[in-house]
């Protein structure tokens, strides 16, 4: 339903019609009154473009937009006023936002890939031309973690930023630990049900978080964060149980994205590590994200909600938009950029070897007498306290499992400690490295 | 730590120096650089004005600012550029913000009561006069709470609101829940340790709850709500017992405060209430705030943090602080009425009457045959369905508690029969009615 009124209306483009940009334009058509009588003026879809838009069904309300297969006709049409860049990946995504800041166009994005490799040199550009980028949907859909960021806590200084940021994996692993089902079955199971990909890797290997957690740590911390600077592992390796003895020890287990502040510098992390149980982050369970913001005035926030999804990431877009809208009407855009801070200096990554945590240390072993004193010599050479010794009951001898846990100790040490365990025979796999986070 | 670079600053004036104020300085000039990183200017304490402010320490950084004990003065002061007004009460404060937006510049406020009671007007003279009002601060302190709602997901349209919005009454229901204690113990307890007032009727009779309330679903619903307008119930009558048969039913019980959508209009309450033990909302502990919001389109957000404290507080008046400096700098505030959509017209509040949820009623009687019946001849013959009867084993025949669980019925129908239970003899106190949130 468009306004009859004759209050001039600001004019989106959508570029890419997949989940995301079906979800926006639904939320465009469906709630259009409240979104009008929100801004004091409409936002109206002026024309849409994918390579298949021929045979796309539009909502109702938008059946008289324009349509177009090719993305240079929404940037070139006089009457578009923000373009949303709904395509993703770093090819055709990138060209077209170049050339929408080229033209003196807006632009909302929810491209977590392109934004984390190319967000600085992207956002000089936006800065330099005067229009406006937002990108609330490239990290957690549903969570307006931007704005809060951004605004919402902006007087705070951030000291630590944890996120649960793959919701396939969060599934998966939730699912691990409800059922204690093997890790390929509960994959399998996923994939048959569309909430894992045919090739799951960049969910479940971190490759996904780490985009965003870069991202998140840009915008807390104002520093300009690559994808590689972030130390990453998937959960592959996890087991129905880890996450008994996970439990013996009073916590769970998560695909932790941590980033926080050292003395040192930035610490940056995207892998599996034991949580508390008593903590809120344990209690995000199947497909949901959430981020645990640490700040030195504000003391601890949490947010929480859907990470994917055509409608809660149609939201991010659509409020993006809204924003943006407002700040055109009002003629001056305000162009913070997440790193606009980033001469501060202050938060360079260092190496995650340099960390000190206390840890989780599973074994598969043949049984045989002496193996518990080769360990422990092991780590007592590398300085390395042992803090426990737990076996649960299992009758496998020929593979069986234990767990070791160690006192506060530097993730070089205990690398140092585990390589060394390699020669070790009894061994019938590599030991499984986890970090504690006791201090969540 | 000021800038020595030429930019020109905006310039802030402190009113209250109280607990928020206190906060919100020291945030001031402890966290200057980043600040001023942030914003690409610095935002500069100019004057200070509090009654007793001669005696007053200030921040190192701030040690050259004006003092004054008359508000006239900052108002007056044609190198102030934004108001906080921090010191709450609907009477001097109201003065305040009145001389504040008729002299042209913006204020920041962190006062519930007043903008619960006067916002809608105060707002309308805000606009008129082309300032900007900030109010982020006014319902829970460290949840950036106001910023989701007015831009994060300014895209959907919110169903349901339900926040625990008051830290001092979740605190003395969880001290209740864990340690088995009585009510009144934990009450004098927590006024001791200076957690609750020496008059702690706003906290826990839920008249606190009721303004924050009142504020966020005008925000949520774009309505303006008057604190009347909404259903409101103490924890008082809360017993160790209580929580022991909530556990039973897999629930827990927390001063809920809920703001819903109906065909028919708003639903809106502050009220004990048992909560589901698995839901997030149920592992909200101690004086922390949180909030979940249902939104047709993005689905469930939660949102959590500390409610109050100088820093956690200061933090929301700073970040609004920035956001007016950069739109003051930026030649343009954006003037986003919590009431801007209030014409739509479709969220009138309704009697809580009308609600139908399921129901627990928890009774105490001296013991004796027949009662059961005489209370469901009672339920029956208002057609309400008994659900269960519970009773947990207990020793005390003058003074039985036992508990009738209820299916969906509409609050009236369960009003009209606890009514006439009031007439049988057997009932030692009235019955506790309390809703069961079951769909949360």
């Amino acid at each position: 339903m468009l306004s009859e009124n004759p209050v001039r209306s600001v004019n989106v483009g959508i570029v890419g019609l997949g989940n995301v940009g079906t979800g926006a334009m639904s939320i465009l058509a469906g709630n259009a009154a409240q979104i009008e009588a929100k801004l004091g003026f409409p936002l109206r879809v002026r024309t849409v473009c994918s390579r298949s838009v021929a045979s796309k069904e539009l909502p109702a309300g938008l059946a008289g937009v324009k349509r177009t297969a090719d993305w240079r006709d929404v940037v070139n049409d006089p009457d578009v006023d923000v373009i949303c860049e709904l395509i993703g990946g770093t090819g055709v995504a990138h060209e077209l936002i170049e050339a929408a800041i080229a033209a003196g166009k807006s632009v909302v994005t929810a491209n977590k890939e392109l934004m984390a490799l190319q967000g600085a040199a992207i956002w000089e550009k936006a800065i330099a031309a005067g229009i406006n980028l937002a990108m609330e949907a490239s990290v957690a859909g549903g969570i307006p973690i931007h704005t809060v960021l951004r605004e919402g806590i902006s007087g705070d200084r951030i000291q630590a930023l944890y996120g649960i940021l793959n919701g396939t994996s969060n599934y998966i692993l939730t699912e691990i630990e409800k059922h204690g089902t093997a890790f390929e079955t509960v994959l399998a199971e996923a994939q048959r049900l569309g909430y894992a990909e045919a090739d799951p890797s960049a969910d479940i290997d971190g490759f996904d978080a780490r985009s965003k957690l870069a991202l998140l740590s840009a915008l807390a911390f104002g520093e300009q964060i690559a994808p590689t600077d972030i130390y990453t592992e998937g959960i592959r390796r996890l087991t129905p149980l880890d996450f008994q003895y996970a439990h013996k020890l009073g916590h769970t287990i998560r695909l932790l994205c941590a980033a926080r502040e050292t003395d040192e510098g930035l610490l940056l992390s995207v892998r599996p590590a034991l949580i508390p149980s008593e903590t809120i982050l344990a209690s995000v369970q199947g497909a949901y994200n959430a981020i645990w913001v640490r700040g030195e005035y504000g003391a601890d926030t949490f947010y929480y909600g859907r990470g994917a999804g055509p409608h809660p990431t149609g939201v991010a877009v659509v409020s993006d938009l809204m924003r943006v809208a407002r700040e055109i009407r009002s003629g001056s855009p305000e162009r913070v950029s997440p790193f606009a801070h980033e001469r501060l200096g202050a938060y360079k990554p260092i190496p995650i070897t340099l960390q000190r945590r206390a840890w989780y240390l599973r074994f598969r072993v043949h049984d045989r007498p002496g193996i518990i004193a080769a360990l422990a010599n092991i780590l007592a050479g590398k300085n390395v306290s042992l803090d426990a010794v737990l076996q649960l009951p299992s009758d496998s001898k020929d593979n069986l499992p234990f767990v070791i846990t160690l006192e506060t100790t530097s993730e070089q040490d205990v690398r140092d400690a585990v390589a060394r365990m390699a020669t070790l025979d009894f061994l019938t796999e590599p030991p499984l490295v986890l970090p504690m986070e006791t201090s969540l």
